[in-house]
């Protein structure tokens, strides 16, 4: 019998002596590989802070201690101890548990946490709760190295140090982000670890905490000893523990990037690398590499994602100094971004659509004030079967209400690139282009728009009565409703490709007037907010009908994208029938 | 002849004798306060930059070094010493010289600033651009130690560190924020200060930056003298200099926080102070202290405006520990919030609408993903005759485009009343309440809206042919238009009162259908991404007509509010007329 069978609660952790605990670690990493392997998910991290999480347990008693989780990648020890193993050890249960902290799986999460650098705001407002009600808990908040260097984390670590009653900081030092570790931060956790946390030069008992340091952060005794000690603290208290990322796993253990994230089936032999397809990641970083022998001034910034965009490690070597990892700073991302472009260079901010809202206020003050002529590149945006902290659905009503800025929306390779070297060649506009999602489409044929005639929507086929806008990858899906409907009702449709999201096309929409009775219109992302709003407004005073298609505003958790689509009626087949209701 | 006469550039400070320069800064100050007293600004951090000033620009040569500034709180004795001073001096150019840094108005400033803790980011891409460019300037960025707690500072200075050239980062330790300054980081200067700048424990020499430190940061010489040490230098550089807020204006330096900033006039004998009238920031005041007084665990959170929002000295008493200044920490205050909500407290976080903005993913991820029940209360949302870096027209679409969050628009002093009430008492929901701008209008009858059927929008006046919703502030414009409609065309109209921003009343606009023609939206913000185009949205595939009226996407800089009304066609009688022409 494994001990991992007796573990149903945090509970039963506190009953084991070292070596069964040391065992148990073993167990618990496995059971990470089996999941991680059949569904996917975070790898490296969790096995890194599996004694850690084991400790922590031990130690404190949670739920009544809180144990607050930053941006989850780090919580499935966690989970397995605190009643969900099933969902790491059966198959037909993974599904049932998420890869993130969530209270509605556990009375032991407290937050649904999927982005970073938020546990010590979450956990220092915990304890000012606590305090005010007069109770007695540990509220604790684990944090990786990585995450420490997002804004929010820094603001938090500067209040939580005005806490006068118990809140604990366990910062888990694996030595890596995502990728590498960037910034001066960095340089003070090597000299803590180096000096076995005895340097005199300490960002943290600068700031006012108590500190603590754990060289061994995968020895569970040291670990029991270094929480034992700081149980029921009275004050700002750091636990900073020193953890290999990947341990127990030999190629993680190596390769801390590669697997810090996985993929399916990870365990299973390597087919030998086909020819490398070409995807709108290649495409991004050929044009971005030609440039830099044409010796453009550019440099491609990633705010700690730099797998997410293709900027592999390959890319970097070939960039050089003209790649600049920032570490987890999307705030920061934008306002270099900004300083890069009015001082001459040429930036080119790659982000996930999930993070750009990290950077609002930068994208709108920093940025587009200023008209600062910096390429923001939106990754993934669109309709999402992710997790709900994932979801990539809110980049249209985030950045194309926003003055000053010009979004543009390509539909396939040859727009992409028409629009990513005007926008690097241009010095007025602010931009941003929403990389499509998915296979590469082209039209063999070189895109020859003039970008910079602003919020210039193109028809593309001629047609009467029926319009049919099809934002960026939902083009396609225009032009599908426009067989359809041409099948069904014997209409020829006009089909328009707008590019632009940040603004109308006036003149272009008063002359479907002419001849059209209904405008439909398709954008791969939320409504609320969107494009599709934008042409409902313009013809409201007007006789034309507007059917406007897109995502419901609300937060899905792993719904499958054929799902999402028949309930936003994102289907030919249901499109077309609202449009036969209409003409009716 | 004043010295001040002769300064039309930098250049000829450059010329100027120890004791002119001495008195130049008494010449600036007199003009500083001149201004102020004219045009209302910025006081206390201005009055204390001047020596730092005349010798930034002793010491290096802009614009080709370039100076950076955070904020902009402190940029006037810079504009008065690159060619601006006539806007400090002379009444009639003081509307041609903005508060804020500029490159529209000189060579000298690189970037329009006004929201804080940018500085660093901007310069570190500056510097970065300058070494890819192989040229050889100084970048220096000059930033507050009241805004280096905001997250985007500390992702600067992370990334800063890492260069491998010139940085400089003037850090203006005024030992104040707007109002105090809080948190951890505080404890660092002050030890810093204490020591003269010895001390081993230092935050900036832990990132790996060279540090100088100036306690005479108001005396001319050893500024020229620091600077002139790391001009030219070729690594990130901090030089941290003690300043006194308010200098030379004594009832500025003894009270920091209310000569921050003033409005015009402050300089002539004050009027012995009237009652003190109602206003939303008192009903706001009152109601928290009532629930403290009953026991209730309420918090009022401030991001480093506590004047802005009404949580004056006396309010910050009665609090005691219930009143929380996160400083100058948007993404905190609200991950703080959901915290404290999350185990138990009533969170009450009050922040201006331009500011809201810098916590778009805290408000999305902490707040409303976990459906926290803290409130949010936005100040001062409308279209604004403020400057383009202090619009306060964007927060409609930046909250109501987020899924589960609930935000209240109430059009007076009940509704606000009982929708705040509302929102403390229930649990389920996170909530922002747009609190209204300007003088309190009151029905003198309790409010007794049950706010939990969300989005249940009010017809206040049934009528026909015509519906006008009147969102919030701009119910009161929605009752003029009525009457403009009644007696221009003898209809009645309906008016509807929709109280909720996150959603439609589907049930109350399909009955709308049963005998109106058209419906006219008002809000008092933005059109783009706004409420308005929601109902658009809803009625686009009808025969209803749809009118919105709102804001124009843009930054619009220093217009007065009637002027933008009529741009924006926000009158009765330009609306009545588009009404006119629509029923024809």
């Amino acid at each position: 019998m494994k001990i991992l069978d007796k573990i149903n609660s945090p509970k039963d952790v506190k009953n084991l002596t070292t070596e069964e605990m040391n065992i148990l670690s073993e167990e618990i990493r496995e059971a990470i590989l089996n999941r991680v392997n059949k569904v996917g998910g975070h790898l490296g991290p969790d096995l890194g802070i599996v004694e850690a999480t084991i400790a922590l347990h031990y130690v404190f008693n949670s739920p009544s201690d809180k144990i607050i989780f930053d941006v989850s990648h780090q919580c499935y020890p966690h989970k397995i101890i605190t009643g969900r193993k099933e969902g790491f050890t059966n198959p037909s249960e993974h599904p049932e548990i998420s890869g993130y902290s969530n209270p509605a799986e556990s009375e032991h999460d407290h937050f649904v946490i999927g982005h970073t650098s938020t546990s010590i705001s979450l956990a220092t407002g915990m304890a000012k709760a606590r305090d005010l009600a007069k109770e007695k808990t540990n509220i604790i908040a684990l944090i990786g190295d990585g995450s420490l260097s997002g804004g929010e984390a820094f603001e938090g670590l500067n209040n939580a140090a005005m806490l006068k009653s118990n809140i604990i900081i366990v910062i888990n030092d694996n030595e890596m982000s995502i990728a590498e570790n960037q910034g001066g931060l960095y340089k003070n956790l090597e000299l803590l670890r180096k000096t076995n946390g005895q340097a005199n030069n300490n960002i943290f008992t600068a700031m006012g905490f108590e500190y603590h340091y754990v060289d061994e952060g995968n020895n569970t005794n040291k670990l029991i000893e270094a929480f034992t000690k700081v149980k029921n603290i009275g004050h700002p208290t750091i636990v900073h523990i020193h953890t290999l990322k990947g341990k127990g796993y030999k190629p993680a253990e190596e390769d801390k990037e590669t697997y810090h994230w996985q993929l399916p089936g990870f365990l299973e032999p390597k087919i030998a690398p086909e020819n490398i397809e070409e995807t709108y990641n290649t495409l991004t970083t050929n044009y971005i590499i030609s440039k830099k022998q044409e010796g453009v001034p550019i440099v491609a910034i990633t705010p700690a994602t730099p797998g997410a965009t293709g900027y592999d490690k390959e890319f970097r070597k070939i960039l050089g100094s003209q790649f600049v990892d920032v570490g987890i700073a999307e705030q920061h991302s934008v306002g270099y971004a900004s300083g890069l472009a009015k001082n001459g260079a040429k930036p080119i901010l790659g982000v996930l659509s999930s993070f750009i809202q990290r950077a609002y206020d930068q994208i709108s003050q920093d940025l587009a004030l200023n008209n600062s002529p910096a390429t923001i590149l939106v990754y993934w945006g669109g309709i999402s079967n992710a997790d709900m902290t994932h979801l990539q659905t809110f980049d249209i009503p985030l950045i194309s209400n926003i003055p000053n800025i010009v979004y543009l929306a390509p539909t396939n390779k040859e727009e992409y690139l028409a629009m990513l070297d005007w926008s690097v060649k241009q010095n007025k506009y602010s931009t941003a282009i929403r990389v499509p999602f998915g296979p590469v489409k082209s039209t063999g044929k070189k895109d020859d728009t003039d970008y910079s005639l602003i919020n210039k929507f193109e028809i593309t086929e001629i047609g009467e009565k029926i319009a049919i806008i099809g934002v960026g990858d939902f083009y396609e899906l225009a032009k599908e409703i426009k067989t359809e409907i041409l099948n069904k009702l014997q209409i020829k449709s006009t089909l328009i490709n707008p590019k632009f999201l940040t603004g109308i096309d006036e003149e272009l929409l008063e002359k479907l007037k002419e001849n059209h009775q209904i405008v439909v219109t398709l954008e791969n992302g939320v409504l609320d907010g969107g494009f599709g709003e934008k042409i409902s407004r313009y013809y409201g005073p007007t006789n034309m009908k507007v059917l406007n298609y897109g995502g419901k505003k609300e937060f899905t958790d792993r719904i499958p994208l054929h799902e999402l689509y028949k309930k936003y009626r994102l289907t030919k087949e249901l499109i077309t029938e609202d449009i036969v209701k209409i003409l009716a």
